[in-house]
């Protein structure tokens, strides 16, 4: 196994874990927020600004990176690693979240899935095997089973074959694998808690180095997925890492790792950068809002960014406005800086057996992440 | 007077100058090329990045910022530096070369130009003690005489009118300044060296602390502008620095340089950065070309920027591909390194007393800038 893992030490008062995942690539601290990498670059940013973030663990889209570049040059180039130059761990996807949220014309059998580049129209087939075995060109640390994704409004009927395909594929999966790479199963099952059971004790049999929860941020209302956490991740074996795909809003994630998850990974701080959202410890701000026009103050006043420690608001504001490509660079440094914070402070409250107190006081606060300021 | 210029050594067979421009916010060694920040920003690059590069003295664009975000707004803010946190020194047009390129219904006369905004239409007026006004509230190091520009193709009556002008604006400009920054006179008049000669005796009698030549680069045939650079330089005051406005490409700032001028500023650098080119060592690169598609290389092999010593060429074509925003980032900073490259081995020639034989040795090259490859 390419990977090792460790509960360095739980919430006395409940489910949370500070964990240790070594990687050949990097050691990440858990719980972990992994920065999107969708193309092999995270959006608006410099490899080097990632790191300094703290951020040691990044996810890239095989359907994106199937498509374009495509496997074989990835691999001539070194993998992930050689070809993007991004010094610390990658983990990939399957493909399948794409495939069934992008790609036209998608046609599911057991077999895998045929469909249509969102490029040039070209055909197209993913199977367990074929996803296995462009994740092994990219190369990177982790990588996924190829699951059959369902949105929120599925019937039980699809839901039921949904989950019990995607556990037949991750088996498919296990048996193509030729790398040490650590593959992770991904428990299905939407939102009933049976199906959830016989998901995890299928994968679970797989005895895989980790496992995800999939399924989650499809649509549901926030009391839908925190039910699901309430029970979910104690489906999962408490020596593997736990990962929450999708998954979220600063809120999500607290409520996530007191449930017990360890590994997050979402396109929220990037993409909120370039749409001129910050997450701040004070709440979210839009940086076009006029309020902004000639305050001084950094955006985060708790913050230690390099965006936050050289320049005001009143500039990032007219960066923004004058739709300069600086405006994006910056909020999306921010941004990443603000995840990254807000997993080391609930490391650092693990620690010190305060994760409790942290979470209450995190929670009265009262911040909201979806409105605007 | 703000600045100190001193020219430290000269060619021992031309006119080349290696010379020390101290400001208030940087000591910039000369000659010097200014990455142009339009609207207190470097286009697709972070402060920190401009500084890496060399570069410790940029333009900013009073058109740009007088109509967004607002003299006032900057001046509240601490001025350019305030405002934009750049750590090196600033210089700003005077706001003439964009109202005559782009602000529409523009209507000038001896009192100065009246315009409409191009952002929303609005009527505004800049005059020469308007422009200087705004200069000091954005608070450059360095600003610039107001002046008329006119096109390649003018009427010998044209150039005639608007050197005259520019002279009669400039001795308003001395007039109104009631700062300490650095005021530049612009040398014009055309491609006639009667006319520049007649222009440069009026701007000298200002005794101003530096002189720019302006109106090249504004159409005309290489060897046109090279005609010019034969005579103009020495036409301004041995000891005070010599910027030639708005130049340009690698050649263009050899033969200046040569020619005696020793301030320079152009967008090539960052234009060609967000269209998928890049200035290298052994030419001009296109990036959206399928040759650099598995190309291990990078950009430039001579090249130590942090993109040539991290990434490949087949990253960089990827990144243009996916339309992702590192691509124009990394670009750009290889270019504005490039620059600041080729500045210093000039700087280096003069100091060894061999600037005549670097010079030949860079004709000797060959390469083309403006094709692709």
């Amino acid at each position: 196994m390419a990977i090792a893992f460790d509960v360095l030490t739980t919430d006395p008062g409940g489910r949370a874990r500070r964990g240790r995942l070594v990687t050949p690539h990097a050691t990440v601290e858990t719980p972990a927020f992994m920065p999107v990498g969708t193309q092999a670059t995270v959006k608006a940013s410099t490899w080097e600004q990632v790191w300094a973030s703290g951020a040691r663990l990044c996810l890239a889209n095989t359907y994106h990176l199937y498509l374009r570049p495509g496997p074989a040059t990835v691999a001539e180039l070194g993998g992930l690693h050689g070809f993007s130059g991004w010094a610390g761990a990658f983990l990939t996807d399957s493909g399948g979240y794409q495939v069934f949220s992008l790609a036209p014309m998608r046609q599911v059998s057991d077999a895998g899935v045929t469909f249509r580049s969102h490029h040039d129209g070209s055909r197209h087939e993913l199977t367990p095997e074929r996803s296995i075995a462009v994740q092994e060109a990219l190369g990177a640390d982790i990588i996924m089973c190829f699951d059959e994704l369902v949105g929120y409004d599925a019937e039980p009927r699809e839901q039921d074959a949904a989950t019990a395909r995607s556990l037949a594929w991750a088996e498919r999966c296990a048996a193509a694998q030729t790398t040490d790479q650590a593959l992770f199963g991904i428990v299905q099952g939407g939102f009933d808690r049976g199906r959830r059971e016989a998901s995890a004790a299928g994968m679970r049999a797989l005895d895989l180095p980790g496992y995800a929860l999939g399924g989650l941020s499809v649509g549901e209302p926030t009391a839908v997925m925190r039910e699901v956490l309430s029970y979910a991740p104690e489906l999962l074996p408490a020596d593997r890492p736990r990962y929450l795909m999708g998954v979220g809003w600063p809120d999500d994630l607290v409520a996530a790792v007191a449930a017990g998850m360890d590994m997050f990974d979402c396109v929220l701080p990037t993409r909120l950068g370039r749409t001129a959202a910050a997450l701040t410890s004070e709440g979210r701000l839009n940086l076009r809002n006029q309020v902004h026009a000639r305050d001084r103050r950094p955006l985060d006043p708790e913050c230690v960014c390099p965006t936050c420690t050289r320049h005001s608001r009143a500039y990032l504001r007219h960066l923004v406005q004058s739709g300069e490509m600086l405006g994006p660079m910056l909020l999306t440094q921010h941004n990443l800086w603000f995840y990254q914070a807000l997993m080391a402070q609930m490391r650092a409250a693990l620690e010190t057996g305060s994760f409790g107190a942290w979470a209450e006081a995190f929670w009265a606060r009262g911040r909201r992440w979806s409105g605007a300021n």
